[in-house]
């Protein structure tokens, strides 16, 4: 099946924002296994609304997708568009009406009269709810209102992301769902590695990427990669069951690379572990210069784990504050591997806690020789008996790519140590 | 004139990437006065290239800007696609086939077969140089090759957004402004706000904003806004005096929130100042993390500035490291002025710099109560006799907003400090 997805908004044109709708559309039709040849960005016109409308429905698409131009205001014209194109009436859904007047109420706002306007739609549309916000889309099988030779059906989605996706989760997707697979549900689970290539990590499980049932796709992240393991079935728990051995299979070859599972980042998978275990974790930055930190504090309830952090950029703060020896950082440098373990060390008695993490590098672009190349990062743990510093190069970077991989690295390094 | 942008590319349609250079050129056309009513994506097809640039030419559009499909893989079909649409031959040009030799030297990589396939383009297409890739664009002008009315001239970039940019800029940029502007050049200049909302702001300079010349566009950012002044003149040098007093009176009425200019940002204001008045600055955290050191270290050179910052995420650290009174934080709590202060206090004498700052709050989601709600936050300075806290309330937001929102004030309060 056929999908063409429409963005509606003049402000996509004039690239006031970035088009983060189109990311989350496109993989979800990708994984419901409907084909989209074409997305078109158009503005608030209605001519020229419609105008994508017709091309789209030229090129026998079974399912149009529009995103935005459902909010109260004189330039949101999606919906008056489709009307006028198919000619149909607007007409008055009093269910939605109360839905509105409540959301405000629950606000403790006014609602204006052009907010009623977003309960009107085309008469034999049906709705497709939205649960968090004033502006509901439309589910319309417009088949006998045009020529098309496609049972063509349009969805329409409000342009704010939090709103469209939820209505997709709740309504569309359950709907395209079972128009793709016959009342099937699909049922997918996402391996997330981290140390292996995407190139290395496809050549391992090649043969698995021609499977029909589950399907396996390969796919990219920031510095790490993904499989995405799919399949239909009578429920979530069978599906699940037919994926396991395709996970198994996964897991044997390359189960040392896998972190997490789905939305799970490597912080996440991190600060679970030290929960679970009752740890607390101290760390001590250098290059980085409190990206690590940030990360990990990033998740609510991170003080759980969180004493104090510390960003160490001089040689004096290395040695004063984490009694980093003076000797060290002269004869081996401040990025080394003696540094990197006595930071850990100092920075694990300083702070109380039971694991010292540290990182000392060079993020460029300045600073770099030929013994100690700018992507050099030493990361180092001190926990229990353990006491351990590992080398990486991470050249030919921005300063912005060393620092993340040397915070993925640190994230990496601390998961399995955990 | 009318422009319209096909980006070409699968990975855009299974949503494997952010299609941000849509922002870009969207943004670029729309500062040349170049209007765009249609975007399109479309996937690495020949008849589905052809297909968009066919629809685009019926919608009579002067400019035609494609980018993607440039690559030297068999799956990159740009010039291939468009050769054959407009019944041209491929050629070969010898100087672009030994710029891309001199490229793979540089890099001590080896040039493969299909690589050379970069350097062929329709023969009576010109170049669109790529001084910093493997792969050019064309500039070419096919009113001859078919009916359309206008004068329509299809430019090509790459995918890669730093090539495409800097082709945009070397290149296509004043090509297109000579064309739209006679031989003018575009004079333009970003004042950047914090401190001011987007509508108090629209409001202050409402007259001016409908100036045919100079214009001045509204432009929002994070947490942050813009207004862009620009206008059309001989050299660079007499547009900027042109735009002077214009610019004068914005500052008249809000210059108060003018933190900088084009594109800097609030922490490279804060770094220059540091750097010029040679200053340090040493950093205690709570509530944001590390953001507010992350932001000031992103920036190169930033050794200059930075000793040491430091977390102090629990009681007992920002007590046993900075010195924090216990009957500070007992009769207080961490998230109050007093204990703000004291940890910018602590913090510049620890880490023996000029300037102590500190930032202290609840960042939620947990952890809010009536007298003290989420998106509380205290920010305190050090700087000689200066010893002072502010207090912010940044509720109805995220964790990640309330964050940002600290770290952007604590950054415009040091500027206004500094």
């Amino acid at each position: 099946m056929k999908a063409e997805i429409i963005f509606i908004g003049t402000e996509l044109l004039l690239g006031q924002i970035l088009n983060s709708n189109a990311v989350f559309l496109s993989q979800e039709l990708n994984f419901l296994g409907i084909d989209c040849h074409f997305q078109t960005i158009v503005g608030d016109n209605k001519k020229r609304i419609q105008e994508a409308v017709q091309i789209a429905l030229q090129r026998s698409t079974d399912f149009i997708i529009t995103t935005g131009g459902l909010g109260p205001t004189s330039d949101d014209l999606t919906h008056e568009s489709l009307a006028e194109l198919f000619n149909e009436e607007l007409k008055l859904d009093q269910k939605v009406l109360n839905h509105i007047e409540e959301l405000f109420k629950k606000r403790n706002k006014i609602m204006t009269t052009s907010n009623a306007k977003q309960a009107y739609r085309p008469a034999s549309a049906d709705l497709l709810f939205n649960s968090v916000g004033t502006a509901p889309g439309i589910i319309w099988n417009i088949s006998s209102k045009c020529q098309s030779p496609n049972n063509t059906i349009i969805l329409t989605f409000p342009g704010v992301p939090r709103e469209m996706q939820t209505m997709w989760k709740e309504v569309a997707k359950p709907f395209l769902a079972k128009k793709t697979t016959g009342g099937q549900v699909l049922v997918y689970k996402e391996l997330k590695f981290y140390g292996i290539g995407e190139s290395a990590l496809a050549e391992k499980v090649q043969d698995l990427l021609d499977l029909d049932d589950p399907t396996i796709a390969p796919l990219a992240g920031k510095a790490e990669c993904r499989l995405r393991l799919a399949t239909k079935a009578q429920n979530q728990a069978q599906g699940l069951e037919k994926l396991k051995p395709i996970e198994d299979k996964i897991f044997a070859r390359v189960g040392e690379f896998i972190y997490g599972f789905d939305d799970q980042t490597l912080e996440m998978v991190v600060a679970e572990k030290l929960k679970s275990q009752n740890l607390t974790l101290a760390i001590a930055e250098s290059c980085t210069g409190g990206l690590l930190s940030k990360r990990l504090t990033d998740l609510a309830g991170s003080s759980a784990y969180t004493k104090m952090n510390i960003i160490t950029y001089s040689n004096e703060s290395k040695n004063e504050i984490l009694k980093v020896e003076l000797s060290a950082l002269n004869s081996f440098g401040a990025v080394s591997e003696e540094v990197a373990l006595q930071m850990a060390e100092g920075i694990k008695q300083l702070a109380k806690t039971d694991i010292g993490l540290s990182i000392t590098g060079i993020a460029g672009p300045e600073g770099g020789s030929p013994e100690k190349p700018i992507g050099r990062v030493y990361i180092a743990i001190s926990y229990k008996n353990l006491k351990q510093a590992q080398k990486f190069d991470f050249g030919h970077g921005t300063r912005s790519d060393i620092r993340w991989l040397a915070s993925q690295e640190a994230l990496n390094y601390l998961r399995k140590v955990l």
